[in-house]
């Protein structure tokens, strides 16, 4: 599928974990293929691309309703956080990657504790990630230095592990759950790794004002200032921004991680994407977790993420359906650092596909792809779902990961979490 | 389900259309049951209310996208409608009904042309419903009594028919596009004839703007002055309203169909549900016709329902998760003049209930049911559809319905009208 237009009657080839052939299907070269999957009355895309999330938050999901950002993560999920085991993260984020499968996610960004067991769900369900081992320690040095250094050993360990199929950077959690010392280490050694960076930037207007207080500027002011921004930081939300702080986007080439429905959820403001992408920002979609989202389906954040950019600007021609999806792919590949690997059905790209099954009433009648797939197709429409080559779900079923099993074990869990 | 708790082991049964017991399963009277569902893992909520729709515009789907209201009415669809048949408002509405039925929905509010062809639809479907046949004609008065008559017989002819499921309601489109000749007659007619009204209310600024010129006060204000209002009145939108206008609703107990997707699509703003409830007014959730959101899924609109709200008024406590419950249920119930018929389950009131399946990973942990169902669940989640204690879908397969040949037909009479 190019930018705007779409292949009918196509057909496509991989070879090698690799995308070899897309085009129609009467000009393809004559192969031999192990495997050949009929995809007729479906709709071939790129995977969905989640850029910022925390999966093993499942465990969480519904716990804590209804409340503002800063007493909802202070009183209801860092308590909960604090009890977390390996195990826990593990199995949480095992139901997380279940969910995105089924929904046509193939790659995430993720940033949560015990990293590594979200790199072994990852490993065994055949997804693609960026991971990042959180960073944080704004009053207490100690921490923020033992976080670091377990996010060190994270990156060496786990950076182009999974076959390559995941890259490890580093996650400092915020500017004002970090303080400059440590932001600038943490950029020091990303830029020394040569990985990148996911940050929680300008999320709320409490947080901004403790910035602003204590250092008299913008969180973005202020990472420019220490030389933090660059092509490969990845900035979640980015809700609260002035002309400066866009402009400073642009200028470093920082990219941004769209979450319209935890942001509506907090109550928070709507991040001006259009003006964003107005400037040449660079934005990817994300659901953030699922305990504050309360799901991972980028199907719905796509038909969200238009919905409210044409209520914000008040205009129903802003955020057209071909820009939604080109966000929630290509988007998400440049913003991943992953844009000559994924993100587009590109000859020499990694084979990730997923096949949506159009033949259903409420995709009837397909007058417009564009506006099916954004405003019409859910999750569940997700029929089927290739990762680096190799086939994780078809016509609906699971082929690596047992979803019973997974379910019973992720909800035991989550159970016993809140009794501990 | 009460107003916020739910029944574990819960059982339910019916008879003669109604709901004979709802209650826990080991208090159950001993009976002898013709049909037994295992419901083990599933959610029993009352079906789901459509407040306003235009179902035959499913033809529509996808056809006119990123237009503001006024362009998209006048340059797409009014051309398009003036070349609609009796059978493709037929087949475009069973289309609509298999969504429905699908997603969960039971009972829809709808007012659009050759409205026999709706009726028939849901008498064959099974489906419950709210229909009007649309009176419209601001400045050719011959078009004005001719849709006036038909829409007279279409209540004399329907109202009360498809064993009680159908109720026929009055439609004049909206204030701007009727005079006040002809609104004044809807209302005496409504009133002899003891049936409600639906009508477009405060949908956009420009017709707010085009009455406020010509008659010097607000729409709804004009309405009170020629004596319209009534608690037998369904206005659909009040997205732009005055203090005096969420007052004037108040006070003659008008109902407020709430279209938060389409509102949205068109760009146009958010409406003040929080301070309506807040002031009593009864609000019941719509999707508006699907060429304007695209999906008749409810779910999705209760979802978009709660994250809006939260966000027009940049509070996370507002718009909790079991009152958006109750005003896709027991509110559209009441906003249909149907409140002792439907949108609860208790005994005595009709059969219209539904299943969901929560046993899917995108709905575990069940920490809180109502978070499930407002945030997680999807139309597709729906498993079971009983509309006045006739079964229309179990385990995912209709009854009433042959999908197949629906979605044939449908597709093939849309591709056909736009080369007509």
């Amino acid at each position: 599928m190019s930018r705007q237009g779409f292949i009918t009657q196509g057909a496509i080839t991989v070879k090698n974990r690799q995308i070899a052939y897309v085009g129609r299907k009467d000009s393809l070269p004559k192969i031999k293929a192990e495997k050949v999957i009929d995809a007729r009355g479906k709709i071939a895309l790129p995977g969905l691309i989640n850029c910022h999330t925390h999966v093993a938050m499942t465990l969480f999901r519904g716990l804590a309703e209804d409340k503002p950002l800063d007493n909802w993560l202070e009183k209801s999920i860092w308590p909960l956080e604090a009890n977390l085991t390996w195990e826990d993260v593990y199995w949480g984020t095992l139901l997380g990657c279940v969910e995105m499968i089924k929904t046509g996610t193939t790659c995430f960004a993720d940033m949560y504790f015990y990293e590594d067991a979200v790199a072994k769900a990852v490993e065994e369900t055949g997804l693609r990630a960026v991971l990042a081992q959180g960073v944080i320690g704004a009053n207490v040095a100690s921490l923020g230095k033992e976080t670091l250094k377990q996010s060190f050993f994270f990156v060496k360990r786990f950076n182009g592990s999974a076959n390559g199929r995941i890259n490890a950077w580093f996650g400092p959690h915020a500017v004002y759950s970090c303080n400059v010392e440590l932001l600038k280490e943490v950029r020091r050694l990303a830029s020394e790794k040569n990985v990148g960076i996911q940050i929680h930037l300008a999320e709320s207007l409490e947080h901004s004002k403790k910035v602003q207080e204590k250092h008299g500027i913008s969180e973005i002011r202020l990472l420019e200032k220490i030389g933090f921004l660059g092509s490969d930081v990845l900035a979640a939300h980015c809700v609260f921004l002035s002309e400066e702080d866009m402009q400073l986007l642009r200028k470093y080439n920082v990219k941004v991680a769209h979450n319209p429905v935890a942001n509506s959820k907090f109550g928070l403001a709507i991040s001006p994407v259009k003006e964003l992408l107005d400037r040449g920002v660079c934005v990817g979609l994300g659901t953030d977790g699922p305990a504050s989202n309360n799901s991972l389906d980028l199907f719905e954040s796509m038909k969200f993420t238009a919905l409210l950019q044409k209520q914000h600007y008040e205009d129903a021609r802003v955020m057209k359906t071909w820009e939604v999806v080109e966000v929630a792919t290509l988007g998400g590949a440049k913003a991943l650092k992953l844009k000559n690997v994924i993100g587009s059905l590109e000859v020499g790209k990694r084979a990730d596909i997923i096949l949506i099954d159009f033949d259903k009433p409420h995709l009837k009648p397909f007058h417009n792809v564009y506006a099916n797939i954004v405003y019409s197709a859910k999750g569940s429409d997700v029929d089927t779902v290739i990762v680096d080559g190799r086939i994780l779900m078809e016509q609906g079923e699971l082929k690596t990961v047992d979803e019973e099993k997974v379910m019973r074990e992720a909800e035991k869990r989550a159970f016993n979490l809140t009794t501990r």
